[in-house]
């Protein structure tokens, strides 16, 4: 029998981008094809997304892809594979609808096969079968794929927590997930974020009793910032306000997409009377006001932040409101979040933030639920995935108190395939893979000189020093030129340095004058050499030399 | 009698820059002048200090400065206003050593006028009395400062815990502090950063036993990462290495320069045979060993970052190395400092950041001893400083549940004086206040406009048209030069600019060509279109027009 490979393309030894590739014989799937969002060193990028290098040099092996819930680090770079390759997409009637949209702005989605696989369904790919099994998350329809492969089930437990009062009511169906276990889990692709948390993780029913408190005792609106994807949480600000004779509304666009198309498709139901539209808001006393909105993550462009700062058009904040803070900050977005909160504070409002009673809890597995999810599927080995390495770390000791020997506890990183044999398995040669800058138009590909030129333009500024040159005639015409920008030294420094300049120029000889690529490079390392000396400054210097 | 103002001129409303004036008549003091760090969007810049213009407008009243510990927070911004006022500096002999040599680097000290004012001592400054006294913190002494002034005690908490076991035996004065409060504290400008946690903190003492655990358990080398001013850190280290048989070295210029000044002063007291050089580490067997190093902050030029990156020539990372995290990210580093944690993982580092015994405790008072202070002082009016707003509202609340009136609790904000009368306190109109951000090169002010230029810069690149113009006839010498750095877009776009530019300045008038703030205008606005048009992004466009 062959190899089964499984080759993290994304979302190994990170959380983001997601994407997993599975290949039996002539026959790979994808799972997942997320992205992720830049770090603080990434200056004018909007988005990060998978290399695509090997799924294109693979592309007549590729079958189908399978998207295991609506979130952006699982499903966001599908538009920019399916703008290069037009395979099948299998996801549940809830997912697909949550992503088309997105869809829509970037590609025609006529030209695209959708095809729905619910929880529960299965379909064969080839030599491949593939089924799609439901598990409680932060977001509806959520399932784990398991690809049925020769050498047994390669499960993917996708993100997912346990919850036994999940508030769909939709259970983890532990029954399938057994069974699994009893056909033959050869690998388990886990969830590890949340590795660092010991014991088992609150239901998300919890928070209905924070809110409870929350709209009970504030004197005035309740605005309550969330993801703009978390429906039950917005399911659960409904119930909360109908019993406590509260009405809702919605600041965000996000948000506003997320609760039209939710609610038309039955995924969320609105109690009778409860909804109100923003501008319908002040014709109601405060207290009878709650307010669901975007920007809890510090989002400069949200209602929230916008808020905030007085700019949001369509509401205001007034002194005596309260905001439920029901989320968690995305490591690098803590600063962002906190000035929000302080403005908010400084404009009177009380913000809940870390209440005695949860307004926020996780959707991701706990330690002992990450143990039930072996217990249950018993896989011969497992792969933590969807963490940093120091949750894949925290993953294993884990796993190695269970008894797992440690040759079958894989660590798994992003390029570096996991090959499945008959009696055992290994890692691997690394395949193309890496990550791809998208800038804030939309172009994929910013490149790493890109990124330098800017974190040096950010912090140091930019001398421009401009020359026109007779080429022909081995002469200078006219004076030099400098222009500054985000330089934070002294004027007198740059006049200095047009003067060493054309010292400097002044200084060369005809056929010298006559090599543009000599004057170029006297010109910068002239400026440069100025500016270190007078104003203890290293801007990046850009000779702009024209030919005349 | 007339009013005493107490006016902060940072640290109120915000974590850093401490700095605030008491005046009483023709006499005004400075308690602490502190810088803070730079937040994500202050790009170059590399601190950030109080706006002295108040002081300097009234520099002829201004008598002393006094600082309560040798944070930078509370003295790190002293060498700039030394710079422009020589008044006396009164501190404990201790901090004077801490600080002495970044007062060396900027100014000549033998000019300055330093004095010790030692915990309990006592010092007139004309009409104001002023106190030292001692409390438990992070660093050896560390003080409140009381004013005596005709209204009672100004009291300062400065940052404090009430540690009851500190590492270097020395308690907080208690006695003194109850006795202030006989005598009569009119004002309490506290501490609120941990405003937020219920309880008392834990001990430092308590981490000696989590670094126990790890060094009794660790099969090779242990590295600790602490901030590098926390002597009783490094004096647990030393000491719990010194029992389980571990040699202790250094890694970082600025813990060995602390370690130096600290044990040459008897702050610090190193068991015998217990330090080695770093170059020594490498004749010793792993499990022998423990090393201190700088970087708890993800700072990319620390030790503990350049090892992470295998850069740093003086020592090498080694699987089996375990690392304690003995610190707290402050809110902003937080992805640096995961980012190097990840990096350690996956270097085989096994990195202990979240012991169930701590390994870390805070150095700023909980909820309940916040209120110890008050109750033992017992301040007419209460003022919540060295606190985000978030901590000054949840200070508030907690003081409201004391039964503090609401009118006699003062949510500080920097440049508003609180001005205390007989029989009653307010807050007065503004003063000049506000942040100086100091860049790479130490110069002070770099302004909104150079932040907002670097914003642009960073986040879209920069285009640059050169244009070479003979004003006196009219004409465009030459060709359209067009340069870009930090650009994402597509090179077609930036011929097209040139085009653009070339065509819109062909249509122009001779009288318009010999206009050159005209010809720039059409230069910038022309390519700026363009780079919109044909590639989406707005970078900024500077027009380089020469005149020859």
């Amino acid at each position: 029998m062959s190899l089964v490979k499984v080759i993290p393309l994304g979302g190994a030894g990170e959380i983001g981008k997601n994407c997993t590739a599975v290949i039996q014989g002539d026959d790979m799937i994808l799972v997942d094809v997320g992205l992720s969002f830049p770090n603080e060193e990434m200056f004018g990028v909007d988005i990060v997304i998978p290399d695509f290098t090997f799924v294109m040099e693979n592309r007549d092996k590729l079958k189908a892809i399978f998207l295991t819930h609506a979130h952006e680090d699982h499903v966001g770079a599908l538009p920019y594979l399916l703008d290069q390759v037009k395979v099948p997409v299998y996801t549940s009637e809830f997912t697909h609808a949550m992503i088309r949209n997105k869809l829509e702005e970037k590609l025609d989605v006529r030209g695209l096969k959708l095809e729905t696989l619910n929880p529960g369904d299965i379909v064969e790919i080839g030599s491949l079968k593939v089924e799609s099994i439901r598990v409680t998350h932060s977001i509806p329809s959520t399932t784990c794929i398991a690809v049925g492969t020769q050498h047994g089930w390669v499960l993917f437990s996708s993100d997912f927590k346990f919850d036994f009062t999940p508030v769909d009511g939709k259970l983890s169906d532990l029954s399938r997930l057994t069974k699994l276990g009893d056909e033959g889990v050869v690998c388990l692709l886990s969830d590890s974020t949340n590795a660092e948390r010991p014991g088992w993780g609150p239901s998300e029913k919890m928070v209905a009793a924070g809110f409870h408190r929350v709209f009970t005792q504030a004197p005035g609106r309740v605005l309550i910032t969330t993801f703009a994807s978390n429906i039950h949480r917005m399911q659960q600000a409904l119930d909360v306000a109908h019993a406590t004779g509260r009405k809702v509304s919605v600041a965000g666009r996000r948000m506003e997409q997320t609760l039209d198309i939710c609610s038309r498709m039955g995924y969320l139901r609105i109690p009778a009377d409860t909804f109100i539209k923003l501008d319908q808001t002040t014709n109601l006393p405060p207290h009878k006001l709650v307010i669901l909105t975007t920007g809890s993550q510090g989002e400069p462009m949200s209602a929230l932040v916008q808020m905030s700062k007085e700019e949001y058009s369509r509401m205001r904040i007034q002194p005596g409101d309260t905001l439920i803070y029901s989320a968690r900050p995305i490591p690098g977005n803590e600063s962002a979040i906190w000035r929000t909160v302080n403005r908010l504070f400084r404009m009177g409002v009380h913000v809940v933030y870390d209440a005695p009673t949860p307004v926020h809890v996780s959707g991701h597995a706990y330690q002992e639920e990450l143990k039930m999810m072996i217990n249950l599927t018993r896989p011969y080995y497992l792969a933590p995935v969807h963490g940093e390495p120091r949750h894949q770390h925290l993953y294993r000791e884990m796993a190695l108190q269970m008894g797992y020997p440690d040759h079958r506890i894989f660590t798994m990183v992003d390029g570096r395939p996991l090959e499945i044999g008959e009696t055992n398995a290994e890692l691997g040669d690394p395949v193309p893979c890496g990550r791809v800058l998208v800038d804030n138009a939309g172009n994929a590909g910013v490149t790493d000189e890109v990124l330098r030129d800017r974190s040096s333009l950010a912090n140091d500024g930019i001398v421009i020093v401009t020359v026109a040159l007779d080429v022909d005639n081995g002469e200078v015409i006219g004076s030099v030129g400098v222009d500054a920008k985000g330089y934070s030294g002294n004027d007198a420094a740059l006049r200095q340095c047009a003067e060493w300049v054309w010292d400097a120029l002044r200084n060369l000889k005809k056929s010298e004058l006559q090599d543009v690529d000599f004057v170029r490079h006297t010109v910068a390392d002239t400026a440069r050499r100025c500016m270190i000396k007078k104003a203890q400054l290293r801007p990046l210097v850009v000779p702009a030399v024209l030919e005349v």
